[in-house]
């Protein structure tokens, strides 16, 4: 059905990224609504007021990443909040949902298991493609926060999964000197493979820690205070971990020591690119499901 | 038991590899024996002329890649063949020995089950490793047998495995125009979030196909005659895969389309690195093995 | 004279880099003394209250980048304006003075004829060495100022002078596709040579130039009336050409084309990196004067 | 005249090189003849079997690089020998002529000053181009004489002109690790603005000297018995500089040290982009002398 019925889609609210997903979406030929944009700076043809009869009219129903923000759906440019549990949720019934977070969204509204949830930000090919925009989003926050080059800097980057594949080569491009801590053998054996100096992640205590930049992405506590107090207070730390993060914010500051939470970097710094792979992944889940 | 008894080291024959193997577990400060180096042009230190002297005064075995060849142990350098299963496989019994092909060995020689066997061959850090020295070794096959530079060159790499996830961007850093097939749609992604030009490898027949030089990854048939006959006659293809590989090569002389079945690069073109690897390896299991 | 008796070096003014230039003579050995940073947020040793005390006391003379503003010392961190003309040359007299911009100074102030002068501005290997931080300011206002990733856009650089030559290659390493214009034929083939594609500066007016980012280097008009109105209204403009740049800013504002004029990059990204560099050429400037 | 009457053009022997830039030349719509090719393996439409026919044809003449061997045409595929003063010399009176190494063929033949000559190879565009020929075919020797991979490798290029300006980053993306020597300041400053580590040729001899490979470009003696008996007895040479080069040969044989002069590798290794760069740069110097 895909090459020939592409179904209609309805994007329910979210940032500039669903805008560009929107846009795209068009351009290959779906017909698309999208709701909750009306303070959008632009008209877009395929904006739509009505929230209800974007539901109706559309065979599959697209939320943004994250989906719901304090219990009201994420629509950075709506007029108004709306009540994700009372607005949203009664109108998805039987429909065909892409979303990010479905398990957290069914634990928090069980009625969703009457309609057919597609997790698209599960996704390998998602989340190898937002790789590249959290990278470069990464390196611009260190570009803003250091007073040297990248170009010579002395870099850690910890953990190694497609993040970290992605963000240290870049780096070591860019003539950095490059550390790369990770767990398992083979990311150590990749890490040498590709020219990098490894560290083990479980062994940063007993490691020089003399580095310019540490870019983190492992998603628990990595940067205790015990690490922390070890490390030069010109030190810059990015955290590129999803909430909590790998680092101990409070102790970073009481040392001296900058480190910035940088979160949704594919979203505030390349929603065209970030809105394109929304696309794309939705493209390939239909594709592949033979919607 | 590692960090402070090493325990000793016979290694059974193989080419420079081993050699290297051996040099770097001495220089770790293993106990280290090798036997079937006669003929090996220099005389070092850990050789010993008796292949049973090394198995009994060695706490661990360690078989090269392949460890057999035509049914005699692999000994590039043996001044003599030597019957795998009558001379070898005795000597191993109740014997911890480190191998490659473990289960094929299994198949030919049941009574190896009485052998404590660990496949250092299967390891992910054993191939993600040798990924580089394989890609080096393509560069070099393909830069002998073209007559254009790499750079500016149009370059298809077929499949996106741990091979041609070094092999495309290192193509791509010495500024060749890259294009790269993959199956999966989280391939598709890496390549794209590389800024390389994806295809579906399952969609070749319907691609052009102007590549100046192919290398296939793939270890099943790809380029078979519809899809050869489909190239130019001076496209250059350069198989990785190991045997039988990708290429009906049969059909691909007939066409007058040099083809390169390029096997074994790591340990023809970098045997000292190639050796550190198997040491790495052997050292890695050993550590997690805490033996 | 060089090695022994490092000369005592007073600097006047400055920004940012110059608190660098002195920390790094400082970890070199020279004596320092920095007059007019009364207002930096930190005290440092070298730091002076006086400028006649400043300039009495060193041997040689250290003027920042540029060395004035609107007929005042350039110092951004001194408490008020002081008249160069009235305060700083009679100071100068008979002394060796390291300065940018020899000419313009001496044009202004033809009494300094009366010291020695010495233009670090002009040096080959200060211009080199700056091209990096510059090139990476530009990275870094490009991505602040697209909604795509570098990866992957077009971009086109004009000019292959020792900016584009870093900022070029940096592009490609960041996996954008890099176009770059010259007038010169060594340097088209220099860009070709380097795996770029080349287009000719006096030929832009027939090319297609449906580039994401346009990168100017050239330091005269390139981007007038008639190539903007040729752009995409999306197309970024980022003009890295010292005053009066290459792009007609008014037209570009007419049409809707974003345009940005983005000087002293080294300085205002990369203080601590620029002030290595002033540092550096200083030295190699004492140390071929064997002063 | 270049865009609208081509002028025609007669090859005078040379390798398969001088084939492309006949091939190329054709493409771009140039009426070919190329004589001295009796024994090359194809037969080309503009392979012509008279010598003197091909000059008289030909409104200019184009020479290989280099002109003459011992006397004769350098004619690879030539029949017979060729005497270049008897035969080729009186032929080229008032002829325009392409050729390298003008003023060797001036001092060996005076008679030529009888000929317009014009000298490509001594051509800056000519240079820069062959620079990454040159740098590829020196990796491919590196890669065929070293037993690790380039990827980790401690490598030197000594000289920072046009091939240490291609190479070194050239193996820098290679993931080797880099050091280059140069003897003027904005040299060192472009190795360091390219994030390499720079030395001073002049100061080699108090340097650590720990390379597993150097390429030497610097055409005159650099590594003497001197600097020679301080490398490793494992350090790999590689010679690109032209006759005599920079190596002690005698000496580093006498020593045990590989030392490789690697000669003409564009020619060798890349014929193709090698015969393109003649044909770019003929090219250039009609249009710019508007022939």
């Amino acid at each position: 059905m895909y090459t020939e019925n592409k179904p209609s889609v309805g994007i329910l609210g979210g940032d500039k990224r669903l805008v560009y997903t929107g846009k795209y979406l068009c351009e290959e030929g779906f017909s698309v609504k999208a709701a909750c944009f009306d303070k959008y700076p632009e008209k877009l043809d395929f904006f739509e007021e009505d929230i209800k009869k974007t539901v109706q009219e559309s065979e599959i129903i697209l939320l943004p990443v994250p989906p719901i923000k304090e219990g009201n759906l994420n629509c950075v440019y709506g007029e108004k909040a709306v009540d994700f549990g009372k607005e949203i949720v009664p109108l998805l019934k039987d429909k065909t949902v892409f979303t990010p977070m479905k398990e957290k969204l069914l634990t928090l509204y069980p009625q969703l298991s009457a309609s057919k949830l597609y997790d698209y930000g599960e996704r390998e090919d998602f989340a190898v493609r937002n790789a590249m925009p959290t990278a470069e989003g990464a390196l611009y926050v260190a570009m803003g926060n250091t007073e040297k080059t990248i170009c010579s800097s002395k870099c850690l980057v910890c953990g190694c999964g497609r993040i970290g594949k992605v963000l240290a080569p870049m780096l070591k491009r860019l003539w950095a000197s490059v550390w790369v801590s990770a767990r398992k053998p083979e990311d150590i054996g990749w890490i040498e493979a590709n020219g990098m100096n490894s560290l083990r992640t479980d062994g940063l205590e007993i490691c020089q820690l003399d580095f310019e930049i540490i870019f983190n992405t492992v998603p628990h506590m990595v940067f205790d205070k015990k690490l922390l107090s070890r490390l030069d207070k010109k030190t810059l730390i990015i955290d590129l971990a999803s909430v909590p993060g790998g680092v101990d914010f409070k102790v970073s500051e009481e040392l001296g020591i900058k480190a910035i939470h940088a979160l949704s970097l594919p979203g505030k710094m390349s929603p065209d690119t970030a809105g394109k792979i929304i696309k794309d992944t939705v493209v390939n889940m239909l594709r592949e499901a033979e919607m």
